[in-house]
C-alpha cells in the first residue's frame, strides 16, 4: 500500500492511503490518525489498512475518496524520532572525500558510516527548501529510506530486514562550504546538514515487486535540476551496505524506536554515464575529467525534482519538487 | 512549575504536574495529554498549568493527587523529535581531548561545538542502561539541559533566551572505547553515543529563581557513583557557551520544534575540588598527576546517581538513579 500525510490538524499531519496510480486518496481516522500512530501500532494497524488500500484500489469510485494532490502533503512524516543517514554508496563517498582533499580509509569498504540528522522539522515533497546563504553551497542529495518498526538493540543483519516497514525518497540537502569546517571540529555534521525533504508517498515493500530484492530497491532514480535531467543512478548497483546491514550497524548500541528513518546516502554508480545525485560528485568527476570545475551549486530559485519509476513508467513514490529560497 | 512523565497509556506516557517538594503529583488529560502535546501548544496550554500547579501546592489534601514516584516516571519526554548536545565546558573538551591524544583548535573557545544524540528512545530516572559489553568502556556525562519551544532558522542569541520552557538533568551515556574509531571516520558519534537517560522532572525557569541567570543554571551538579560523592562542580561556572548562545548556534541553518532538547556537555570546573562530571576527566586528571590511570570505566551493577539540590538543599529535578546493565 501507498501512504501519505496531508497537511491538516496540526504538526502531525493526517494519514490517507493513496492509491496505486497517486490520483486519490482516503484518509482513515477510525484505523489511525497519522502515519506515526500507524507505526505505533504496525502489527494491528497494517492489515485493516491493507484492507482500505484494497477497498481504494478496486472502488475508482469509493464515495470517501478524494483526489490526490501531492502538494498538499508534509512529509510522510513531518517530524519523526529519529533521522539516520548511511552512506551505503561508498564509491560516493571516496569521490566526494577525494573533493575535500581527504583520503578515504579502506575500513569504509567495510563498516557503515553513518550521520545523525535533525527530524523535527522534515519538508514536504512541494515546500520551499529555505537557506540563509547561497554561499554556502547548497547540494541536494537523492536518496532512498526506508522507515522501520521498533528494533531492538544488538539485531543482526537477517532479522533487520524484517523490520522495514516503508520505503521512500528524500533529498537530503548538504551545505558543502559548511563541511569542512564542521568535519574539522570532529563531532560531524551539524549546520551543514539542514532540514530534509521527503517524497509525497512512502510504500510497503511489496509494492516494489521484485524490484525490492536484497533489502535494495533496484531502480533507477531520477534527478532534475531546473527541469534537465541531471542523474537516474540504479539505486540497487554499486550499494555497498543494504538496509539490513544499515540497521544492524545502528542498532550495535541501541534500540529504534517505531518510525526510525534510515537512509541510503547519496545514490551513486560506477557507471558515469547514469549521471549524479549530488553536485559535488559531477563537480569532482569534472575536476578529474577536465582540470576544472564548471558546474556551480544550487542558487535562490533553483528547483529540484527526485522521483522513481517502474518499469511500466508509473511514479512509485511522487515526485519530489522543491525549490531553493532564500530563508 | 514542575513536570514529569508517568509511565502508563503507551509511548509517550501521561504528563503528570509534580509538587515543588516533589512528593505529590496530578495527572491534567483535560489540560494535555503528554508533555509533547503540552509543548505543542505552550502558549496556551502553559497558564492553565500553571493554574492547576499552584492548586497542588497550595492544597496539601488535593482531592485527585497522587503520591509522587521517581520510579513510576519515564523521561519527561520519552522520546523526542530532537536531542543536541552541546560541549559548553570547554576546558572539559581540553582535557578529554587531551586523553585521546588529539590537540584542541583554539576555535573551540568561540565556536560551539555539538553533536545530535539519538531521541527515539530515551531513558527514565529509575531504568536500567543497559550495553552490550563492559569492554566498550561506560562512561556517565551528567549534564544540564533545556527544552525549548519552536525556534526560528536565524534566531539570534537575545531572542533564543525567550524559547527556553523547560530546564531537566540528563546522564548522556558514553562508550569511550569506540569513540577513537567512530570519530577517525568522520561523521561523528552514533555507536558511541547509546541511550541518554533524564532526571524524573522537567522545571519551568522560574523554579530555579536566581539560580536561573544568564542562560545557566548556578548551582552545583551533583553525581555519585555507588553512593559515593564523584563530583559536584556548578553548572554555572566554566560554561563558556549559555543555552543561548547553544540554541542559536544549532538554528543557523534550521528551525528546531517544540519539545527539542538541547544538553550543555559534561559540567565541569576548573576547580578540581569540585570532581568530575565523567569518568574520562577524572582519568585524565590522573593521568596528568600522577602518570597513571586508576580509575577504571562503569561495570554491570554499578550505581550512577545525579541531582541538583537548591540553596535550602531541596532535590530540584529529582534523581536519576540508574544501574549499569548488560543488554
Amino acid at each position: 500500500m501507498k501512504l501519505a500525510t496531508l497537511r491538516r490538524n496540526g504538526r502531525d499531519g493526517r494519514l490517507a492511503l493513496v492509491s496505486r496510480d497517486l490520483t486519490r486518496c482516503l484518509l482513515v481516522p477510525e484505523i489511525a490518525p497519522t502515519l506515526q500512530a500507524a507505526l505505533d501500532d504496525w502489527g494491528n494497524v497494517a492489515p485493516r489498512l491493507a484492507d482500505r488500500a484494497n477497498a481504494l484500489e478496486l472502488s475508482p469510485d469509493h464515495p470517501k475518496s478524494m483526489r490526490f494532490d501531492p502538494a498538499q502533503c508534509a512529509a510522510p512524516l513531518p517530524r519523526a524520532y529519529h533521522w539516520v543517514d548511511g552512506s551505503a554508496y561508498v564509491n560516493h563517498v571516496e569521490l566526494v572525500r577525494k573533493a575535500r582533499g581527504v583520503e578515504m580509509p579502506a575500513s569504509f569498504w567495510t563498516d557503515p558510516l553513518v550521520y545523525q540528522g535533525g527530524s523535527d522539522d522534515l519538508l514536504g515533497a512541494h515546500d520551499d527548501a529555505p537557506f540563509g546563504d547561497e554561499a554556502w553551497g547548497i547540494d541536494l542529495e537523492a536518496e532512498v529510506a526506508v522507515i522501520t518498526d521498533d528494533v531492538a538493540m544488538g539485531t543482526p543483519v537477517d532479522a533487520a530486514a524484517g523490520r522495514i516497514r516503508l520505503i521512500t525518497l528524500v533529498n537530503d540537502w548538504s551545505l558543502r562550504n559548511l563541511i569542512p569546517g564542521e568535519l574539522a571540529k570532529g563531532f560531524g555534521f551539524y549546520q551543514s546538514k539542514p532540514a530534509t525533504a521527503f517524497a509525497p508517498v512512502a510504500v510497503t515493500p511489496d509494492e516494489l515487486g521484485d524490484a525490492w530484492r536484497d533489502c535494495k530497491v533496484h531502480l533507477p532514480l531520477i534527478t532534475r535540476i531546473n527541469g534537465a535531467d541531471f542523474g537516474h543512478p540504479d539505486a540497487g548497483t554499486d550499494m555497498t551496505f543494504n538496509f539490513a546491514q544499515l540497521i544492524a550497524h545502528v542498532t550495535k548500541t541501541r534500540r529504534l524506536g517505531a518510525g526510525a528513518i534510515v537512509g541510503s546516502g547519496t545514490v551513486s554508480n560506477h557507471d558515469r554515464s547514469r549521471g549524479s545525485s549530488c553536485l559535488a560528485e559531477k563537480r569532482m568527476l569534472e575536476q578529474i575529467e577536465h582540470g576544472t570545475i564548471s558546474t556551480s551549486f544550487l542558487k535562490f530559485g533553483d528547483r529540484v525534482q527526485i522521483e522513481m519509476r517502474g518499469a511500466g513508467g508509473d511514479n512509485i513514490f511522487g515526485t519530489l519538487d522543491n525549490r531553493v529560497v532564500r530563508a
